[in-house]
């Protein structure tokens, strides 16, 4: 039996530099939606499926990977012909949110400011940029009604692409009770309303021609008439609170670009009121959004909790910064200590731990093998330094300190070493 | 139909102070073997069922999460009786690690020094300590043959132990070909071997009596005796390469406890030979442990690579840091900028942007309702200051600074507030 060496379809592998430059975008994340206040939360990978299906989840509901009983209860499942799985892997951070939030809102500070980071899963068809596990890092206001808690979400996410130097982001805004609204005075058929959003929303992917034939030959060319002139025309009015809302952002975050957009539907099906999508210039998607989802905590038996979010799409903006040379990740050590013999190996771990007790990254070298080829692996690593310590530095308690960018040699004590190599980071 | 507010039996939800312990402690893990020249990988939660069953994994296949195939696929092996699962979620690091490394390893230095931190899943029976879903921080080499690999990979783990502040961590040491010699030696029969080293492997958990009972009555009197001799006495002989992991150990961390004991089997079958645990006076199991597993990677179409890793125990980590009071993790921010009234929120909103861009934590509250339940809040948030900006601040271009500890309030100008708060930090 042959075993793959590739992830499965649509699951990615990431190699030390995509690692770092991951990792410190996600702290930078972390660090500005904790700088306005917001407290880190974490719930499981897997949830029980009762969780996932049936709240409004949308499209997603059908993409969930599904977790297979296990020992007794799946034979059972079998002979009986029931439901053969329990648990599913989560496919958004907000619904694992909602349950959290039903479980320990009586312990927590009211309103609650949250941020929640972590992969998500999707079975979608594996295509170029979509993967079925990817990172979002969501951010939400549970318990305030105030236009203030949109304000502030959709401004930490500018602030987010602001720190990464990110030019050129627009926000679009509307609101789901308009769209309600502007189906009600079309004339859409209560049974239709789902289907002409799902029309509607495709328009930044699709162009407005292919929606009016999709509408018209859902709805008719009255109704999609109506539905052009309210929902299709571009901009939309900006009625409060999305008045309000676009006042304190431009205010909070100077030179934001935020529009009202009518045809701005967002998927999910747990939306109440305002919704918001970040467009950026080089994407054809969305860089991330959100929105107000007031009735979403009540279906786990509480009462109806007014509530706000919005999530940033990570692999998104880590293809953006990619493109823009703007990821910086490295997984350099300052420098690399060879070792010259067996015997010897203990006089480089010394020095390792040495120069590592100062203060600095450092690699020593981890093999048998020529000297050559472990300078060869010091620039493999991108290390600043190579350090030899043969016989005769042994004898004489030195080192020889090697440039991996000039080539420069030097016999150096172990504080001259340690000066050296954090001078040159 | 109800749905659950608590996680599936064996996972777990985390309070913000908790994801902020989590969190810090992770990065000064990471932090620590980044110094020893170790470079991060990451792979998916996700990997084909073919890679992680049969390489070697022991009694943890029996625990994978198995996930369902999807669509035509699954209908078709419905119908045909065939496996009705092809994906599963990791049970540990090292499998994922041996399959990446077979696909990158050509792009990368060598030897090569890895280390990959996160979630495994294993459908253990759910108790106290012992979880669905737990996270692993592994450090591993991949192409050296040196008792040096070893003798970093278990010092590297040593100083993050350190560098929690965590005494008494002692470091049981073994050797796979050790243990076949005494098999061998003691007469047990082939295909007893497995069974005979399960039981040995609960000397810490159950005590020598049961172990004893145990072999006796699977390979009689006899064998057993000569098995307590060999690999129940305590102290093992500390001949090459023991000698020389153990020296280096002692030279890397001065003080470290290292032992040789016959009787430390670790469970996986991939080892090959050295061997190691790190217990705690605390915990009745490991807190981390690895060894050598030159033929693994061997499994997915390379050559034989030598290899060597170990790993820490992240939630037992957590766990003797919490008793000891040392996780100190904070989700506060440094001042809750409270909002007079919805007229008056824009301008606390500034005021909120003016201080974090100062590079202070400002949560700006974002519900509406009395300055009291204001205050509460900022308790609730344990934030050092909280702001009162009303109609006479507004006009006089200041705001009202209450230190939460003592209740001392005065007015400040923006800059004096952002000195009292930043000095208080």
């Amino acid at each position: 039996m042959t075993i793959p060496t590739t992830p499965p379809s649509g699951f990615r592998d990431f190699l030390p530099e995509q690692v770092a430059a991951r990792s410190r975008a996600a702290e930078t994340i972390a660090r500005v939606y904790r700088s306005y206040g917001f407290q880190p939360v974490a719930t499981p990978a897997v949830e029980d499926l009762a969780v996932l299906t049936g709240q409004g989840g949308g499209e997603n509901e059908k993409l969930i990977f599904k977790i297979m009983k296990r020992g007794e209860a799946y034979s059972r499942a079998l002979e009986e012909r029931s439901d053969l799985a329990d648990l599913g892997l989560r496919f958004d951070l907000t619904l694992p949110l909602a349950r959290w939030y039903s479980k320990h809102g009586s312990q927590l500070p009211h309103p609650f400011k949250a941020f929640n980071m972590g992969p998500v899963w999707r079975a979608e068809r594996a295509q170029k940029g979509r993967y079925r596990e990817f990172t979002q890092c969501d951010v939400d206001i549970i318990g305030s009604d105030s236009w203030g808690a949109e304000a502030e979400i959709i401004s930490a996410i500018l602030a987010v692409f602001k720190e990464f130097g990110l030019e050129g982001v627009k926000v679009h805004l509307n609101d789901r009770r308009l769209v309600d609204q502007a189906l009600l005075a079309a004339g859409v058929p209560e049974d239709q309303r789902g289907g002409v959003c799902v029309s509607v929303d495709k328009l930044d992917k699709i162009g407005q021609e292919a929606v009016v034939a999709e509408l018209t030959a859902a709805v008719g060319a009255d109704v999609t008439a109506k539905l052009v002139a309210s929902m299709l025309s571009g901009d939309g009015k900006a009625a409060e609170p999305l008045d309000k809302i676009m006042a304190a952002v431009v205010a909070l975050t100077p030179g934001a670009a935020i529009v009202v957009d009518s045809s701005l539907m967002r998927g999910m099906g747990y939306y109440t009121g305002p919704v918001f999508e970040f467009r950026h210039a080089s994407l054809a998607g969305s860089l991330g959004g959100g929105g107000r989802y007031d009735k979403l905590t009540a279906k786990f038996g509480g009462p109806v909790t007014p509530a706000c979010g919005g999530s940033i799409g990570f692999e998104r903006l880590m293809m953006i910064l990619e493109e823009a040379g703007k990821n910086g990740g490295t997984a350099a050590p300052d420098a690399v200590v060879t070792v010259f013999s067996d015997e010897l190996r203990g006089r480089s771990l010394d020095v390792g731990a040495a120069l590592r007790a100062k203060g600095l990254s450092i690699d020593v070298y981890p093999g048998t093998g020529k000297l050559k080829a472990q300078f060869k692996y010091a620039d493999q690593k991108k290390a600043g330094y190579a350090i030899v310590i043969g016989p005769d530095e042994a004898g004489r308690g030195v080192m020889q300190v090697k440039a991996m960018g000039t080539g420069e040699e030097q016999a150096l004590t172990l504080d001259e070493a340690c000066a050296l190599i954090a001078g040159k980071h």
